[in-house]
């Protein structure tokens, strides 16, 4: 059994990898920490958890993350860079599924996330989690850097044809549409069901922080940098993600058995047949991105539909995958998961 | 291995059935019928299956359902009734999830189902499949009437009460929410997203179909003809039903105790403390049915909340529980889902 | 010309004035106040005004209030008792959306309310704003309580009965359902578009701050005190309210008639026929309420039904409706708005 | 009084048509047409116009349309290009909200709607009705063409650019989102509440019908063939479109300038400040186009975001916005409506 500590539980990436752990063959969840509720049972707050978590959350300093196998850092940006190398020096593993180990610039991290970062020499160490490309490094990293939502269902839409070499690297178009639940479970006037409900709208389309995390990851698939334009936008859904994508082809080549050898054993990644059109609540709490391709009027633009369930995919449920890869457990462990639909 | 069949696969208690049977580790999913679409595999009509359900939807003649251990009937009303001698002859046990079976008195059945029925005999020897109620005979039952989704919310919630004769039985009001995919997977004006959703409404509230099958179950428990209200409505959710029940105590007890008592050894029943407010999303996707109780201003109407999802409790979910029974299978074996929230 | 005044403009209740009143061919806004967003023009925060309105949001102290005809406090609970002494002193009359002066049984309040009471003398000068009963009072008022939305979709629904003296008063229910927009544009968790939305739940079903403003009302009509359940519910819709009213009837009548006569001059009141079901969309935006009466199955127990837009009929349409009487506009001025459907 | 009658009335644009007209000051609605619903109340079908349309659907023979000022024709494709001869040589003019008239290129229209044209002579003689190119023409056409909803909000968004010789046209990219009525009222599967709630997918991503009508309307602004990727998405709204639009820069220009000046005297397109984002509940059942620019990282791509609401400024307030013009009203009449929000 892996014994397993959560720091920060009380979000949706928290209850979302509770979710996935409780039915964990090898998982024992041993802690899960949040300052502001400590004491409070877990199944409180989240009672879709009731009988299947009897845990209450509790202090940090009295989780014994220390003598945990793995510990997830369910946490804002900013936290885990603070407690990591405390516990790695302990010889526990850390996956942070936030930001503060996803991006090698420091000086773009520091940009984009306004803040000084705690440990630079971590994030040399530290492996990105991205399993379709990153396998074997996972397989004995320390410290893991849980990929965004985005950057996962973005990059894998994208990863074939830039490996490939097939597409014009210098003008690719992201246009993803996320749930609400993206926004985590935070008291906003902006998530409100009364203000994000019967509503859609794009934001932070000038730049998002997801932008140079996506460009770090296409720019080593592709060998060099690429340009990149993505829009994120706002649905009134609560999980999925959905990115459109628009490449231009820079050659004839068979992109749908690209995109199927390139995938084919990859347990978590699903390339429909060409011309499909893969919906979110196919994968609403399930660990897979389907992916299907379009090539319309025959001419020189491709687009890449690419759909995850944000919180699976895009956050838990690839912590989770990378947890097995890091213990050698199967990948699939956990993770068999059938879309809820409808 | 348990053989299953399913008749009737393309509707919403198909799939569901089809999601619950594919991670079963004691049942094998022999076929699914539906003449309309048969040879389209059935993850091209439910996505979510792709790459755990590689069946293909197959006309009822092909099937081989007379070799089945069990066949569910995820029909309309007014199909089992005609196919199910045939397979209880060959020695299937039958699970029907409409409402074919569910109501002893011919009359009030043709009254409210507006057909005349075809097998007044097996009506007779059919159980009701409600295990909080019927475990014995499930047992043994060859045929099964799986409950009406708002039938199992608003009996398990006034159960206790009336077996211990603790309210007036004459003046009893179920008002029950449901989400719109209670209404099934047909196309309907109706039930349009852009008609249902952000609306509410009751229907129906001058007499429902099951109004007579409630008040049978109830007059059951209370040793007596029940006075029940019942008013449905349609809420802008996609599962989940929500009753709230009121009815008038006739004498002092400690009806919280009465209930946990009552419900103990139930596995999918949770009685929450009391005062609770249980949220449907805490079981979407699960097979429980949580129940919380209040009593307004400490005066004499007591008010039971109940929630279940429609689709698992309320239909698929208590078929499989049904099947467990049925063949001496740990009674909670593949329904031990977390409810997916959010 | 009406002069207006709106203090709190940043809520929902505000820019629901603002919207009707932009329209309204007799009423000038002057001024709407926010301390925290003073100089910020109202189109940025309610971007469905930009070209509607001009104005900024104005510090209270340089709004000029005094110079107003009315001012309407579209502010939480608390704020109108502290300042509506001074308007009205200046000879400005007072329309209060939130609570302040609604109940005129102080301790009552006081409990409800968890505050002090600020000008006890006001509370009994105060007209409450319901026109369906006080509208020759309204005339004359110096100081609205407008009402609560539960409360006017409840009273609006038992209002005939209880006057006609034709139900049993001791045991009343109002099964009461709220979209999210009643829970006001504040930021909290559980108003988030993951919590509330795809989600059913009563709360505060053991007491709710509405239900001795509905029993004062309800004990009025009926000339005694009446024994009332009232439990609201949080439906994933973003305005409506659509209340279930149970009543047992204590002899033979022709209720439509009697509906359809106590409303037949009441411009905002709309019997529907007998057996019908009103939607919440059917008046959405609209100033409406929409009534329906059932007898299930001929019995004792009459079901009536009740709809309303919350932030319309429920509140700011009403305080509109409040103001053209009070002004001697023709009561139906501004507000002969149409449902918003689909 | 412009005398009006509307053919093909229980669809969205046709309750659509109904609420905007009942409050027009200078429409009579004479007739609106309905063969399957001939006799029943429109308010009976559309309950939000009880109170405010009295009339009933009536059979096309007696609806003495030959005798309106104008006709609507609010029917599926192919209706219109069958029925509009006879309106027209009778005097009468026509608004055809369907596409029989949208495209000039007859084959181009028969390859993408599958029918033989019923009337090519007529389809010469068609104006096209976006105001904001066609103005002139329109005050004197007989027969109008009313853009579709897609290609309104894409048009608008690209015009400027187009028209000044700003981009790139042989590379534009719309990727656009619609809420489910767009879709009509019509009882199918794919869009009922229980498919298309709480899902978002890309549909028709390989070619949709909307492709050759922008396709005409954008060449005709550059003046040269245009090259465009238009890939359309359900969204989980009930009303609204969100088009996000990319486009390369072949100079340098002050594009905000360029919008501003092109829209400044156009009362439906809203040009909001550098940057913004515009919401679709912002123009919820208004008549308003809002448009804002975003330059990533200051690069050669252009992001044009533009939010309508499918059923007002994308069908039917359209629709009466050509009426107006047409009738020498003021084009506004009518039309000054506030977005719902929230």
């Amino acid at each position: 059994m892996v014994k397993v500590g959560i720091v920060g539980g009380t979000g949706y990436t928290g209850v979302e990898l509770l979710r996935l752990l409780a039915r964990h063959p090898q998982a024992e969840i041993v802690a899960i920490t949040s300052r502001k509720e400590a004491g409070m049972p877990v199944a409180d707050m989240f009672p879709n958890l009731r009988g299947h978590i009897d845990l209450r959350f509790c202090d940090p300093q009295d989780a014994g993350l220390d003598k945990c196998d793995v510990v997830f850092f369910a946490t804002p940006n900013g936290i885990a860079m603070q407690q990591a190398r405390e516990l790695l020096t302990a010889g526990v593993r850390v996956i942070d599924l936030a930001a503060d180990f996803r991006i090698q610039d420091l000086g773009v991290w520091q940009k984009w996330y306004g803040m000084e970062h705690a440990c630079p020499d971590l994030v040399a160490q530290a492996v990105y989690g991205l399993p379709e490309v990153n396998r074997e490094q996972i397989k004995t990293a320390q410290l893991i850097a849980n990929p965004g939502c985005y950057p996962t269902a973005v990059q894998l839409g994208f990863l074939p044809l830039l490996e490939a070499g097939m597409v014009d690297e210098s003008y690719l178009i992201a246009d993803a549409k996320s749930g609400v639940s993206g926004a985590g479970r935070k008291a906003e006037v902006g998530t409100l069901f009364a203000e994000a409900g019967d509503n859609f709208k794009a934001y932070a389309a000038s730049g998002h922080r997801h932008l140079p995390e996506i460009s770090q990851g296409l720019a080593r698939y592709a060998g060099k940098p690429v340009g990149l334009t993505f829009v994120p936008h706002l649905t009134p859904l609560i999980r999925g993600i959905h990115a459109t994508l628009y490449a231009r082809l820079t050659g004839e080549s068979d992109l749908q058995a690209l995109f199927e050898q390139r995938y084919q054993d990859e347990p978590f990644v699903d390339v429909l047949p060409f011309g499909s059109h893969p919906e979110t609540r196919s994968v609403r709490g399930a660990n897979t991105c389907r992916i299907a391709l379009h090539r319309p009027q025959g001419g020189n633009t491709l687009v890449i539909l690419s759909a995850i369930d944000n919180l699976v995919k895009g956050a838990s449920g690839q912590a989770v995958q990378n947890m097995n890869i890091m213990f050698g457990l199967p990948e699939t462990m956990g993770l068999e998961l059938i879309g809820l639909l409808p």
